[in-house]
């Protein structure tokens, strides 16, 4: 396929390296493939691994200006020590000590927090107060000010999940710090967000102008399993409510526009029933999930992988999965799909259905 | 401004007629008047006037195929015996005797039922129960097949809002009998919309279609108030949260888009603190309130009209209103605003503001 | 159907009287169809009969401030006198003798101007001078200011079409008056508009933002001509690109949407190659017609009509037509489509086709 | 900043070197920036240098099935070899000798090539033959089946436009082998797909289908040409026309949307009169330019660099730039702003106006 190697042609490339030109003959087969063949790899990082480190670092290391936050970065062990977890997203365990502040600071990063287990810390979004409890949800889209704070004598751990990756590689990233401390040490139940838009079906008046992402700071574990709980029941009186049998899924949602919390980031949580296993799919674009409840399997690429509550995985582009459950199982997800949808590249395959 | 009237113009004048052929010259200032001047006038109907013709009506009115509802159409007195309250919308009191049943139909015309007192009927929208209940919104969307069912021993009556004259005016409507009883006789608390849909900011994947119609069935009360009841104290607290100091109002809306739960009708609730005047606002398109709560008077183009609970009135396009309440005051409005914003017609003026 | 006349009733029937009440069981058959039942009708308006008004008009009605155009309005004979050729569509031929001028005024009504013969006026909309030449559309959306001025010793007539009955029936109209005379008598041969619009595919960089009417002041027969050649060339070339076979179709679009050209009113134009019969069509909402070149017949609820040159006729809602072509036959339409797309209301039945 | 270096941090750290995490505290500065600071640099490659190399690629190296372009990409070298312009894009001059074929395929990524000089190929997409001249813009949206072909006796040399980089970095491309020779060898002087979309305003009633990316396949420069002639000739006259003064601009858009003409890819011609200075720019997002005719500058971050035609340059994300024309100076631009904006990244500052 490549042309022959002569003392001509050498003179060529030599041309092309002192001109800052590289031929596409020589590398399409890499740079366009025929289908997605990802560098990252899938990979699970265990709960039981994580936990102990987080605790440890929130002995050895102080949080505060400059390192900003006590976070551990998962780093896809195919993409070459970058902290990433997959091209476009970052994904970390974050620690907060009694009593500790992380402080202020905005960027345009999008950002979610999800909580797999604990509870006594406060986000500070833009100034409103936003409590952190097991099984929520919670936003600080780009260029929002955002610290946090935890109210209580116990530690506390989440997960972080951001588009790092993605405004890192296109250099679209702004930063900015903020307050040393939270603005607002206040502790409510409800943030003034879930109180102006918590409320289903219903937009206040006083916020009809769209927003790019959701105005809601937090998404309550009680709203997302109760909605679980419908559909699986809904299912059980013979009615169309879950994505495949005895699989139901809610998407996080911008109540602005129906559509995805934020820009980048795809948010959903999906529930088996014990004894299901899901249809297999391959998807343009990488997705993370993490264990919330129960006991299941994840195969992937055809291999088999126990999972245990507080297990993160991540399956990167075009990359075949499904999930078995053991008891009824729970996992939290996030995703670029919003990401490939508006960029028109998000295709889907689902082994057995037509394309 | 008119030519001279001569045996020649006759003689045109004639021939315009013959040819089915009317000038503008003659009629362009009614045609196209420097603002709207709608026929329609603002009217007041009295709940106290209109629950006795109901319940007379429950005595001597059937209720079933042919006539299909016991719904009586509220009139405008300047629309010259239409049973229209507005050239574009219909608003009724219906009334369901014990154990009755109105039959199930579908039409292309949307419809909405709000509840000022009572409970105790059910509503069949494509075949999914759903209770009806003091301050609770209901949609029944163009070409829905629905039926209605009394379970209990006492009547119950309430509004009916539609975009009737909209659609005879524009030749859009279609109508389809359907079942002689409803569907489905069970009385569940919550309907399987709700139970789908109304969790606040979660979207179910197996619902991912936008509809042009809000896929939810109910809208409760208790989410109503309690969203009402947030933005008073959020305002109290100092916080961005009212429409005007003193203020509360929620619009409903279609959860897969954001937008208006009927592509013709707006729905709105609206709470006023005791002792709040609203600003003087002219608006092109009209709107219909009923009081739910309280009591208030509205000034309508500088007339005083006292309301109490139940009470219904119009306020046809570009008239000038505002609301003072004397207690907390709470009114449900809905409106032709979607037909107003989406072909372009809406402006509001409201006094005291640049426009 | 309706409930025994008794002395009660007749009581009941009084009281609604009194309270401006109109129960829905009386009138829900009229109200409510099975499928539209538009009270306008199929009529055919016949350029020959038309014309000699429109000249005669032009000798004795003056033109000037109050009624502001020399323009006859074809009024639907099923419309009760009213000068509506539909329930949402004013269309009326205009004329302006030699050196004349029609004053500037604005309204919220969206306007267009149609030439099927004759050139030498210049409209000018909001200070662009827009030359009207044969097969041109020219738009004037909702609160352009607008007038126009014949720059010949000849007299011109053309159609014009506006939204004038949807503005009226729903109040929504406002008006003003401008200059007396045109702000701008210069006659240059393309207006501002199309030098910055109608180059294709491409956008001013100046004019980034959408806007809800095209800025395409004049689509030129020129490119209309083209577009439909190419379409009929492309079809016997064996390329999908008629609409059906020997029907070749293109709408007037807004370039920064891809959108119809105005809010309310929907433009078109066909051509049938001599000998094609078009599929029998019957839609929601109403339709208006002028032939532009050829001959042919148009078929409606079974009725034959044969067309020549100029005239016009009108397609109410869900009435059945169809078009046959003896030469190639040229037809200008348009109709309030965009208000059935946008409200949810459109339907299109092709017999033949499954729904 | 960081954690003091004792035995126990680098046990923790050996920690998270053997669980695949990375600490944010080490990083955040590098990948959380205060503001874009970009690997890729400005870079300008001269069209002396580059079409040597491409005539020397024709003589020695063939084209065919495997590395099926000749094509020899623009390696920033900011970017560690990679043959990425920028981090999203790709840039490539193309060149193809008398007689010579690239043979069919089609891939995700989005593709576009530009004429700088000559003329006598034809690319074949999707089956319709598109003649490429001096000055026009060709699309191979993703997914399109596309062969080139030389109809003449002399070579030919273009650039090509494609997301590559980003299509790479985020796992998203397919690829799939066409045609071997192309599938049409006609020359028409207008593609299909010109002579249905590009008569300005006009939608043929055969695509009412709104498309993700433009379905025109060629914007020829007599159009682009004129457009921005007319651009300045409006400003002369006093009109609104040009971006900035004697500064005249067009977007390539997509006819059915009014948007960029495919979804990763912006394209814009920029005309400068003679003596002009664009105000300077810094804008989220990487943009490639190509001189096309007149002499100018490029000012860049204070550097100012000499410009020929065909000259082509990169501007990563939030450098400064700004332009100075010595004659009429005509530039080819292309962008990955529909990323930007799509994903709400977009920011841009004018030097001199407020943010």
């Amino acid at each position: 396929m490549q042309p022959e190697d002569t003392p001509a042609l050498r003179e060529l490339y030599a041309g092309f390296e002192r001109q800052h030109i590289r031929p596409l003959w020589t590398q399409i087969g890499n740079l366009m493939p025929k289908h997605p063949h990802p560098q990252a790899v899938p990979h699970i990082w265990k709960w039981a691994d994580l936990l102990p480190l987080a605790q440890k670092s929130g002995e050895l290391v102080p949080v505060g200006r400059g390192g900003e936050r006590r976070a551990l970065g998962l780093a896809n062990p195919g993409l070459g020590g970058n902290t990433y977890i997959s091209p476009t997203m970052w994904c970390a365990i974050q620690y907060l000590g009694p009593r500790e502040t992380a402080p202020e600071h905005r960027h345009s990063q999008n950002a979610f927090r999800f909580v797999v287990e604990g509870d006594g810390v406060w986000t500070v979004v833009n100034g409103d107060p936003v409590r952190m409890s097991r099984g929520d949800l919670l936003l600080t889209p780009g260029w929002s000010f955002h610290g946090h704070h935890n109210d209580t004598d116990h530690a506390m751990a989440w997960i972080d999940g951001l588009d790092i990756p993605f405004s890192y590689q296109n250099d679209v990233g702004f930063f900015e710090f903020g307050s040393e401390r939270v603005t607002d040490y206040a502790t409510p139940r409800f943030s003034r967000s879930e109180r102006l838009w918590c409320n289903p079906g219903l937009r206040p008046l006083s916020g009809l102008q769209d927003t790019a992402n959701s105005p809601i700071g937090a998404y309550r574990w009680e709203f997302t399993d109760r909605a679980l709980t419908e559909q699986l029941l809904l299912e059980e009186e013979g009615q169309p409510a879950t994505v495949e049998q005895g699989h139901a899924a809610i998407r996080y949602v911008n109540p602005t526009t129906g559509g995805d919390v934020m820009s980048t980031i795809r948010c959903e949580f999906h529930r088996l029933r014990a004894g299901t296993e899901t249809a297999t799919r391959r998807e343009v674009g990488s997705s993370v999930f993490q264990v919330f409840e129960g006991r299941g399997v994840v195969v992937i690429d055809g291999a088999t992988h126990r999972l245990d509550i507080g297990d993160i995985f991540v399956i990167p582009s075009w990359v075949r999965w499904s999930l078995q459950a053991e008891t009824q199982f729970d996992l939290f997800r996030f995703s670029d799909a919003p990401i490939m949808e508006r960029l028109n590249f998000a295709r889907t395959l689902v082994e057995g259905e037509a394309p």
